[in-house]
């Protein structure tokens, strides 16, 4: 859907529309991958399932601290009628017991000790007395396997316990190591070179003469890459030259999954940034205008590595440091989660676990016809949480440090009143 | 508060008594800080305030692309009585104009570009009609500073950006960036010792003989170290030993700010350690069992260095690789956020957005007198998130694997209804 801009020009498209270009026109390359130890394992994505190498556990295991018992001598134990059983020792831990149970047998033993042969459940300690060293009075049944695992019953060997795309979270760490797991597979990180443009900017380390200002744009996106699980890798800073920014970004193409550029946010610059994206191939531009507010101006091109002969995605982000952030949620994040090989399921999981709901301070007007993304910061009161609009020119820095969030008008509404719930998208 | 247990012995305290037992007793050390590259900044913490050194913007700038003009020259234009400017040239991105405007004069200006002296708007291109090289009919009139950021608007020289205590996130790499910051003090990520206890463990890359396992709790409390601000440092594998224990944790003491230890389910083997803690030196064990399930056996203890003085807490977690998970996240999570230097409200903010609203797939029952901790998977539907309960014995590596967080049971309800609206806290 292309939609009209103010002056009834169309020139912008939505942003489902802009996401589905990119998706037909990119084909997924092959992703190189890595071995690494679990231990540095922490946010990274699998290339491959992870298939039990054994059974978990390789022995039957109590599950609590007490005695092992064949649970149909405890049948009909109660408080007035107890079972008496004889102690015949206790199952050491990290060892098999030697010694297999017998009728009347009880064997003392702890959480994750060895079931000994024969016997089938545990008593745990509160259910039982003692009565002298070698005996034991029983007070309540057990059922046949109770307060056991039994082998395999956690995991069996053979059995998929993660799957190729899933990114590790510690919880995983510990159950790779649990299997004798060591180290695995992950895709590397997705290169991602960010190219700063702009006669007007200058390192941060240099004093600006005046009508000149510092880049900033470059250090969010480093940031927000190195979340988003890409490797960002900065280019510097270049004038907005057709000559120069062609030149920096052949030399990108061949070591980079992904090129970002931010700033040239004049007209002129995003017209050499275009012109560029074109010259250097097939398919070129596919995006220049989106109907999103702020990032307007956002140019999305395809071009081909030669070497390599495969497709690298090209995003030319407007020069304001509000609209750089956004832009990047919308449209980069999840081309590099793609990149960065996460399944479908956990991108999804991902980007609904960074939203939270607030009620809105107050209220938001914007116009019908573009999707506007108002950032706000979050209030937790006694009444939960509030989400309050950072109003003010944009592309203000002090918007980008009150932030937490946005929240977002859609395509066709003209506001969204005071009070109502909405969904904050963290960044 | 003394919770009793099922059999009425009063042995166990609440998680918030054991809390504020931890609180009272542990002054905050003085905190280590270094210098590093914003760069290299994501997700530390501040060890200052930032306060700005100059002004933001340094000079005034237009916040569209148009024509820099005298407002008052543009009141009462509308498109049937246009008013005639002349065009004086153009401010160069980058540069100051060498001219200053008059009455009845505008200048191109681009978003971002230095506004001319004389000048206090900017018309927006698409409110004003070319009508030769050196004309331009507006059509809309603009009021004094319109479209424009004037001299420390965004930011005022000695404004306070951000705060002592503050986690560093992307659009604050920006911001720093914007104002020359380029390297920040931080304070150091607190130091993790991690010991894994126990006669039946055995490191991941062994072969366990019959009646021993690996040792995997190790690996996801270095993975939530590092993902709540620490450096892990895992120390190894020590059996049961009260000498092997105890030389292990005064040779941790002087090079750590936190320890953690991990394994020794039995109760012997947690006597052991709440003996070691307490032979260490005051005050030793703080408590001893936790109203909480999973997780009843915590010890949670404070030891002093000699060398530093300063006390180190000190976590005796359970062997249960779910318990251990809970555990973190309730008792040893808030610490290391002290330790790293979050500000009280940055930890707040941190753990509410770690949680998300879900309804709850099937009913749970629970035993009144202890906090229950259920682990569940979320599922998205078409009508909105599920909680979904992950049943099964206790301390199953599958149970880790499927969960993606928890849901609590307070200390004194007997379960939660299917359907109820729940808070699901990510882990």
């Amino acid at each position: 859907m292309t939609v009209k801009d103010m002056l009834g020009r169309s020139s912008v498209i939505t942003r489902e529309d802009a996401l589905k270009k990119l998706e037909e026109q990119f084909p997924l390359p092959a992703l190189d991958t890595e071995m690494i130890s679990i231990s540095a394992a922490l946010n990274r994505v699998l290339a491959g399932d992870i298939v039990s190498p054994e059974n978990l556990p390789e022995f039957n295991r109590s599950t609590m601290d007490g005695f092992a018992v064949k649970s149909a001598d405890t049948f009909g134990a109660t408080e007035g009628r107890a079972v008496y059983l004889t102690v015949v020792g206790e199952s050491v831990m990290g060892t098999i017991p030697d010694r297999a149970l017998s009728k009347g047998e009880a064997m003392k033993i702890a959480t994750g000790g060895s079931l000994p042969d024969g016997s089938d459940a545990v008593v745990m300690f509160e259910f039982t007395h003692p009565l002298d060293p070698a005996t034991i009075e029983v007070v309540k049944p057990v059922a046949p396997l109770e307060n056991t695992i039994q082998i395999g019953d956690d995991i069996r060997k053979g059995d998929r316990v993660l799957s190729r795309g899933h990114r590790v979270r510690p919880q995983d760490m510990s159950a790779l190591a649990s299997l004798g797991i060591a180290r695995v597979s992950v895709f590397e990180r997705p290169k991602t070179a960010i190219i700063t443009t702009g006669n007007e900017l200058i390192p941060v380390d240099a004093t600006p003469s005046l009508g000149r200002i510092r880049d900033s744009n470059s250090y969010s996106l480093e940031g927000l890459t190195a979340d988003a699980g890409g490797l960002p890798v900065k280019k510097g800073i270049i004038p907005d030259d057709y000559d120069r920014l062609r030149k920096s970004l052949e030399d990108a193409i061949d070591d980079s999954a992904l090129i970002l550029l931010t700033g040239g946010s004049s007209a002129g610059a995003a017209d050499i940034t275009a012109k560029v994206i074109n010259d250097i191939g097939q398919p070129g531009v596919l995006v220049h205008g989106v109907a999103v507010k702020p990032g307007k101006p956002l140019i999305i091109g395809l071009i081909g590595s030669k070497k390599k002969s495969k497709l690298i995605p090209v995003f030319g982000l407007p020069g304001n440091p509000v609209a750089v952030i956004i832009c990047f949620e919308l449209f980069v994040r999840p081309v590099l989660a793609r990149l960065a090989g996460l399944a479908p399921q956990a991108t999804l999981e991902i980007t609904s676990y960074r939203t939270v709901k607030a009620r809105l301070a107050r209220s938001i007007s914007s116009k019908p016809g573009r999707e506007e993304h108002i950032p706000v910061s979050l209030e937790e009161k006694s009444d939960g949480l509030w989400a309050r609009p950072i109003f003010g020119a944009s592309g203000l820095i002090t918007t980008l440090v009150k932030a937490v969030g946005t929240v977002v008008v859609p395509l066709n509404k003209i506001g969204i009143e005071k009070n109502e719930e909405v969904d904050v998208r963290l960044f």
